[in-house]
């Protein structure tokens, strides 16, 4: 199955988690699409300033890859926020919490993967 | 848990599943890292004219994620061979098999991920 970039379906939160300003995510495919045993395939864009604030996975996991941007990374598993740059992967597992803000000056562009434990 | 771009694990792969030339693989993080489903989350990067060739997923399935670069597209559920762009993603579902080959002139960059079915 092929999905265009144009396809995709995607959405606006606002305040999402409980951080600021604006969130558009892109699903490159939804459950029901895919099959395996995994929660958010979706692109997510934040523009300066904005977050998505902290929130705990319970049975799941999350994967952040940064496509393009500057994010500052909240983790519970971390001693302290860190930088994450294009390249760069975070891992939260359940029972861990975490939150990303953009901190750079132009738009932060990140991969989420959810993956369910069962 | 946070990975940098510089201490993912790498690996090149030669005729990977009998396509041209050769294959590098980072891998996000590895089974062991993640306790979800998966099998592999990983950057693949061809240069140009290199390929990985026709390949069947069972009990599993594969997202191809378009970073850079232009690809084309053998998937069993396509009539026929597509173009895939920045931004672009495929889905190759249990049973069903693809191939991939970068048909532009700069480095082909793409997010593959492979979910279990069970």
């Amino acid at each position: 199955m092929l999905k265009k970039a144009a396809e995709m379906v995607s959405e606006l939160r606002q305040n999402m988690r409980g951080g600021q300003g604006e969130v558009e995510i892109i699903h490159l495919f939804q459950p029901g699409e895919f099959k395996g045993k995994a929660r958010l395939l979706a692109r997510i864009i934040l523009q300066p300033g904005a977050s998505i604030g902290m929130h705990e996975h319970s049975g799941e996991e999350e994967i952040y890859y940064i496509e393009a941007g500057q994010a500052v990374l909240t983790d519970s598993s971390l001693a302290n926020e860190v930088i994450m740059n294009e390249g760069d992967a975070s891992l939260t597992l359940s029972g861990q919490s975490h939150a990303i803000r953009n901190a750079g000056q132009e738009a932060l562009r990140l991969l989420a993967i959810v993956l369910l434990n069962d």
